[in-house]
């Protein structure tokens, strides 16, 4: 078998679900949490590393490894698998997400509630046929289009790949959200047909449910792409501007969409986030967070307030504990809080590497729980140990 | 057995010679190289992946660690070994090497015939009490003396440990370098005297030969320290301007210095370098260089012309072998240069950490080689192999 995915327990009060989901470089059970390894490295990390804390499946961005190294030169060294040693599924998104996101401010900020940052527009022109930006590492203008999208992604060859959206930011309006998530129904079209006319059978698409905030946007996305001839959905695009609206607007999604497809929802990884848009059924997560925020000190920990700890905080500065004494990850089996915080305060790598070892055991050992908890019916009580 | 050192093979014809040195933390086999973790951590890499390419001892430097987070801290965190988690054999240097080559200049680029650079002044005075310096972190004073470095020493808890000493650097006259070798000589026997105060079996202590490129003063150097009741002895201070002269001036101390106890020769490790000493009766070495180069995206390569290539060459950006076919590392084992390569060139933290694993894997075979040349006397052999 090669693409495959069993629903094997669904919780009778939720749209809760447990599964497997089969490629052709290995099975994982869902609920789990795709790592991302932006530019074919999860940051700081090596895919040893990664296996030894029970990762499971990571992704890669089309737009950065499409500017560098270039699809082609991933394609001769025998794709991204063979280039970046992992040998585990893997996903790769469609380059969207970084297009849109980098030219006209973030969908995470914007969730986050921050202010739009004030950047040079990299976006130069948003066409039926596609769309036109600036590389962020030299300013030489790109055209990706549906077709360029699924052709980059399959020289790249990880196993699931993703049709091309718009990601419209939240401050758009009603009247754009419409007309931007139809043109991505369309872009989801050509993908599927550009995807089908090289189908060698070792990779499997995502069709991307937009429609922001807008309930019957949503159910028209929705419906579209379980009509479509998708592997997977994927929810993506804004989901309002704070985290009770993200939840609304993915559990409005919960009941539309296609019922036995694998189901992704794009950027999102919190502990709280994890908890409760599996409710909603969601499969897979993905999230930079947990080695982005390990890079700047903050340890992911159970049960912490606000879901981690601040080891540059003074208080550690004698502390023998490991960052979390119930975690098994090789950074708390080996090392404690005084020496990780000695290591960020005198700026050594090592001190990077620890957290982001320990962030990434942190999350996978949240999906195990959350695996746990959805099967035996104790997800409540295992959200109470996780999040206080 | 807490202490011991015993020869195990004499080349017939060179001070050449194989040996085991014993601490409390286990036994190495030697020459060995001692890896650089400045500020308790080799850098970018964990104690477990250094055992994972053999790293057999490391050093830290009291003068980093006496600075930030301070003997004080580290002692109540159970001492370095258990701060950083590494059971096995560890070297702290005095402090003195850091004082004077950040105060005027450093040694090791006066060897290599490099201009002194431009720097404030950080040495304030240097008496025969001690030496009074800025903090390179603050600016803030501190005053250096024998009897204070053997205090930090001991609270750092290395099982070997140094004197202090003047090290002076290459421009100095040879009154000057009388002068100052005199007081190191003095600087040693308070030194000892500190030790002996307080000696409680975990550490034994190196004597340092100074002396400059002068012959008599290195005698005069190398027999005070063989009459002193020193463990172990080291090799320091300015060893002249070019290669050659830095193996005239180890090969004159060879046939002075105390015949049956350990020899280390202070922050030298290239490839020629070690096979260049080890005929010298070097049984030790250290040198930041195989992380430090790592981290600018050079490997270490045996046979390489300079002993090394450069990653972020062009010439690799499709390359599909590992960086050294011949290296059983895990980079070589997992990674081609082409991925390092991409690493370096979008600016990945794990580049840096494959060719510190490389590099470090390659010095602990460089020495093994070195060792079975010595014992089976192939040494020339060997060397044609690792240096062209």
């Amino acid at each position: 078998m090669t693409f495959a995915f069993n629903i094997t327990h669904k919780d009778p009060n939720s749209y809760a679900r447990t599964g497997r989901l089969t490629t052709p470089h290995g099975t994982i059970d869902t609920p789990n949490f795709i790592f991302c390894g932006t530019k074919a490295t999860v940051k700081g990390l090596s895919p040893m590393q990664l296996r030894a804390e029970q990762v499971d499946i990571i992704l890669s961005n089309t737009y950065h490894l499409m500017l560098s190294p270039g699809a082609d030169l991933v394609a001769e060294m025998g794709g991204l698998h063979k280039f970046m040693n992992w040998d585990g599924p893997m996903f790769t998104d469609s380059g969207g997400f970084q297009i849109f996101s980098l030219g006209h401010g973030s969908v995470a900020d914007e969730i986050k509630g921050k202010a739009n940052r004030i950047r040079e527009k990299s976006i130069l022109k948003i066409t039926e046929e596609g769309a036109e930006f600036r590389s962020y590492l030299d300013g030489r203008k790109w055209f990706l289009t549906p077709e360029s999208s699924i052709d980059i992604q399959r020289k790249l060859g990880a196993d699931l790949i993703v049709q091309l959206d718009e990601c419209t930011p939240y401050h758009v309006d009603k009247e754009y959200t419409a007309r931007s998530m139809e043109m991505s129904c369309r872009w989801g079209d050509r993908s599927l047909a550009e995807w089908k006319r090289k189908d060698d059978g070792k990779q499997k698409m995502y069709g991307i449910v937009q429609g922001g905030v807008y309930p019957d946007l949503r159910k028209e996305s929705c419906e579209w792409t379980a009509n479509a001839d998708f592997f997977a959905t994927a929810i993506g695009g804004s989901l309002g501007s704070t985290k009770e609206q993200m939840y609304e607007v993915v559990a409005m999604c919960a009941p539309m969409i296609h019922p036995t497809r694998p189901v992704h929802l794009l950027g999102i990884g919190s502990f709280i986030d994890v908890f409760s848009n599996v409710l909603s059924g969601i499969d897979t997560f993905d999230c930079v967070s947990p080695t982005r925020i390990a890079r700047h000190g903050w340890a992911m920990v159970k049960g912490a307030p606000k879901e981690r700890l601040n080891i540059r905080n003074a208080r550690y500065v004698n502390d023998p504990d490991p960052v979390d004494s119930t975690c098994d990850c090789m950074a708390c089996k080996n090392h404690s809080r005084a020496y990780i915080h000695h290591l960020f305060r005198v700026g050594e790598l090592l001190g990077m590497q620890l957290l982001s070892i320990h962030n990434v055991a942190t999350m996978t050992r949240l999906m195990r729980d959350v695996r746990k908890g959805i099967s035996t019916g104790t997800l409540d009580q295992i959200k109470k140990e996780w999040v206080v």
